[in-house]
């Protein structure tokens, strides 16, 4: 087992769908990805900041699941973060009704000194500089790098975007951010180009139509798996990045391989998240509801021709 | 080896993508999965009509592949039916340009005796009629009757189509006209609604995304190949029926396990047809491509977790 670092927001969410609305509930890249991650019992510290107005009740939901938050730091006098969102009726867009970013705009990551030696390092979506910022502070190269990013820092903040992915070794990003960082429009061209950014392995998100992992002239796909009704797609992006990174990090096997299996792992646990508002789902996953969707997957997908 | 039936167009198309344009050349539902399907040597006889104007090479490209073509009469003063179309720079959506029906307006399908007891009968896309047409000059009922339709039917004469759906056993569409035909936006959804009109067996199609298969409570996912480039998708579609139709010819077993290979040989031979303009590359396809694709088929979805 490898100890795994996650970076990113604890916050507060106000979902609307066409299923329903919620007032503020939990959420934040670093909420989903470690409650995704957990599945693995992983050893892994959660790196953020939330505000005085956090309940304690959520931040128990990280430290009941055995994730670390000493480095989830409290600004007693601040709020936390806070972002609002319309899904379309497609569910496949949304509008973001508000943004406060509150704490967020101070925020000075502080990695444990307990995980400055982590093996894996997943730094979820939040401005470049934070993300190279928590880098910084590993004494040891980590094994492997993740970086989660969005269009969002493409466009107020490129140089330093490109400048933290030369320095990781697997970067996550949908299929409409990588052709805009790529400016190809083919998602095998896009992924060459981001290849030669930094990243040996890209994984390109497609929502409802799955991932693709790529690594040199390797490719390996992982359907979403098709449901009947989409609730609230929120976190589904870290989720199926903390399923990816946990999954690396029970195991400490990062071969290409292995790194197939993670990608079906982060798609199954995806698959969960967006049946229900927000973390619901998530938080009252059970290890056998996974075994049974991952049989679900292999049923999926796998085939039996014989080539000689 | 069953026998095998195929119904649709030969025609004339002229092709304009973002890579270059074509005059009129060889084009036809009836083409593609013919030249498809024959890739398992099947025993097939095509069901057509072209003028008088249509060059008997075209034709002999069929006959060289063991296609039999008594059943595709040649109107000797009429005109092929021509249809011409611009693809937007995305591929996946296009302009009709020209539909000039000809001969096709007339046209009423003849079934040469020695087919009319096939086994498997694959209805191109065509009037509801004219697939129902083929249906009732069938001497025995099909093992497999699939049926390929379009919007435009939907849009123009529901009510037959509806009728002719209820008649057979498989129904390949594109996930659009699922929804339109379903009213069901999930695919899940869609397929339970088209399995309820009649199909056993709901085949949608997801384009780059690839294909669903249902049957009951079972799914199956292929994936297309993702392509650097897509050089003409026309005909993609077909291709791909022809290669799920002509693959359970050869097979002559119709169980769910089998038809999940057959949709992803419908995704391999597809995956070739939209590396060139129109008919070229299934022209020049070999053994050997077929199953150098299908080891990457293999590798691009096949994963390795073991679950007790």
């Amino acid at each position: 087992m490898s100890k795994l670092v996650i970076v990113g927001t604890v916050a507060f969410d106000a979902i609307e769908t066409p299923f329903g609305k919620t007032d503020k509930i939990l959420g934040g890249a670093a909420t989903y990805i470690g409650l995704s991650a957990s599945q693995f019992n992983v050893d892994a510290a959660a790196v953020s900041v939330v505000g005085g107005d956090f309940p304690q009740e959520y931040l128990d939901l990280l430290t009941d699941r055995t994730i670390n938050i000493d480095g989830v730091e409290i600004v007693k006098d601040g709020k936390t973060f806070f972002w609002s969102g319309k899904y379309h009726n497609d569910m496949n867009s949304r509008d973001t009704l508000v943004t406060e970013l509150n704490v967020l705009e101070t925020f000075n990551p502080i990695v444990p000194d307990a995980y400055k030696d982590a093996e894996i390092v997943m730094l979820g979506n939040l401005h470049p500089l934070v993300q190279l910022g928590v880098l910084e502070q590993m004494t040891k190269k980590p094994k492997l790098a993740i970086l989660d990013t969005m269009d969002f820092w493409m466009n107020i903040a490129l140089d330093d975007l490109k400048n933290v992915i030369s320095k990781i070794d697997v970067i996550t990003i949908n299929d409409e951010e990588a052709r805009q960082l790529s400016g190809e429009y083919s998602l095998v061209n896009a992924a060459k180009k981001i290849h030669a950014m930094g990243p040996k392995y890209v994984v390109i998100k497609k929502g409802e139509h799955g991932a693709l992992l790529f690594h040199d002239n390797d490719m390996f796909y992982a359907p979403a798996l098709p449901l009947a009704e989409v609730f609230d797609p929120t976190g589904a992006g870290d989720t199926f990045a903390g399923g990816f990174a946990g999954y690396l990090a029970k195991s400490g096997d990062i071969s290409f391989e292995n790194m197939k299996k993670a990608v079906i792992y982060g798609s199954t646990l995806a698959s969960f998240c967006v049946e229900k508002f927000g973390t619901e789902r998530m938080v009252n996953l059970k290890p056998e509801d996974v075994k049974t969707r991952l049989k679900q997957f292999k049923k999926l997908t796998q085939f039996d021709i014989e080539l000689n």
